[in-house]
């Protein structure tokens, strides 16, 4: 038909040739001891899509990834990590050279102060874990943003465009993708998604229930627009 | 060769022909916050697999699985749950009707004691998470049993034998499958194994550094020479 003829164009154009891209995807672990973790319940499936698609539209891409079980997708290079600590490490080392980063992890914003190095026995009672904020990446990649593109991810559970848009603010980005957890079909561990673009100074972009893949295209296209529109 | 031809024999003489065995796997989710979990590392590829071979044995197999990416064996029933809570409940309602259970899930043993609709968001300080014990699944299967079989597992990073040996006792087990999770190549999310089998009071079993579907034979025939002592 007409749309996957269209679709079929747009791919052999190869839009993201000689464009690099970084992209992060997963959930980070933080660990209390080494058998217990603070983390989410990310599968890192948005982000892989995202990653396959951009090699798909020619793109020279590096996926950082928490811990998840995907295979990694044809034609992306791929670095393992495991807390926020290594992704942070993984990402602002790459940054310089990147054109595009898209930063669809789920990183844990909070991890535990002490990090026992044994299993700590059970007790009957209570307990408390001290937690401490996790270095943020996304205000990082923003406070030092020079050519690049930064793409940024909100997912929250109430008061959603009013949060996504103070962050695409707040963390110097130049699109958000919003994402109401809430919502049955949409978000962590699903195949769809429900999603809202937010682009700087431009009204929100309501995309419909579509698969991570055909979100991942539609996150890319605005992407190209953006690169368009700047010429970066 | 004569091993593989073993096997196959072993195979197809069916040895839980009749048997009903409940197998629990993979981790639990307790939540802090929608987004915002407490776990453990665990990917369930262990339970996956006892349940994968005992179905291949000729047993009528319940697999109660916490949140994972891994897809049903063949023959075999599956039950989806997510929080300690959950795998509780779909334990025991299960457990008269069993011959066999196997609790290789690694359930978390800790909970958040508040859990906040809304996710919490973020300042800069450092925070606190109050945490109280989940129901201990395995303690309540060992006093509730009495024709069953039931088989538990051990992680530990020191003293593993004195605390495998100390929880079989403890939580009336028939075996205890123990495993050091400090080891390369062992545990969390590898695909070897390097268990000890330790059943009451006879000598530990030392197995090999294995695959998990062959640590998975392993626990199987051991059970197996349960039942016939037994006569279970």
């Amino acid at each position: 038909d007409i749309i996957s003829y269209l679709e079929q164009k747009y791919e052999e154009e190869q839009p993201f040739r000689e464009k690099k891209i970084l992209v992060t995807a997963g959930p980070t672990y933080e660990y209390a001891d080494p058998v217990r973790i603070f983390t989410n319940p990310s599968s890192g499936k948005m982000g892989f899509a995202i990653a396959e698609v951009a090699a798909s539209f020619g793109a020279d891409v590096t996926l950082v990834s928490g811990p998840v079980q995907l295979k990694t997708p044809p034609h992306v290079k791929r670095v393992d990590v495991t807390t926020a600590e290594e992704m942070y490490e993984a990402v602002i080392q790459r940054y310089d050279d990147m054109d595009i980063v898209i930063k669809a992890a789920a990183v844990a914003d909070y991890k535990p102060v002490t990090v026992d190095e044994k299993k700590t026995k059970k007790d009957d009672g209570k307990t408390v874990i001290e937690m401490e904020r996790t270095k943020d990446i996304l205000a990082a990649l923003g406070e030092r943003k020079k050519h690049q593109i930064l793409v940024g991810f909100a997912a929250e559970s109430h008061d959603l465009e009013k949060y996504a848009k103070g962050k695409l603010e707040r963390k110097n980005l130049d699109m958000i993708v919003a994402n109401d957890i809430t919502r049955t079909n949409a978000g962590f561990r699903s195949d769809t998604n429900e999603m809202i673009l937010i682009k700087r100074n431009e009204d929100p972009i309501f995309l419909p229930l579509l698969t991570k893949k055909e979100t991942a295209k539609e996150i890319l296209r605005h992407v190209e627009s953006i690169m368009q529109r700047t010429d970066k």
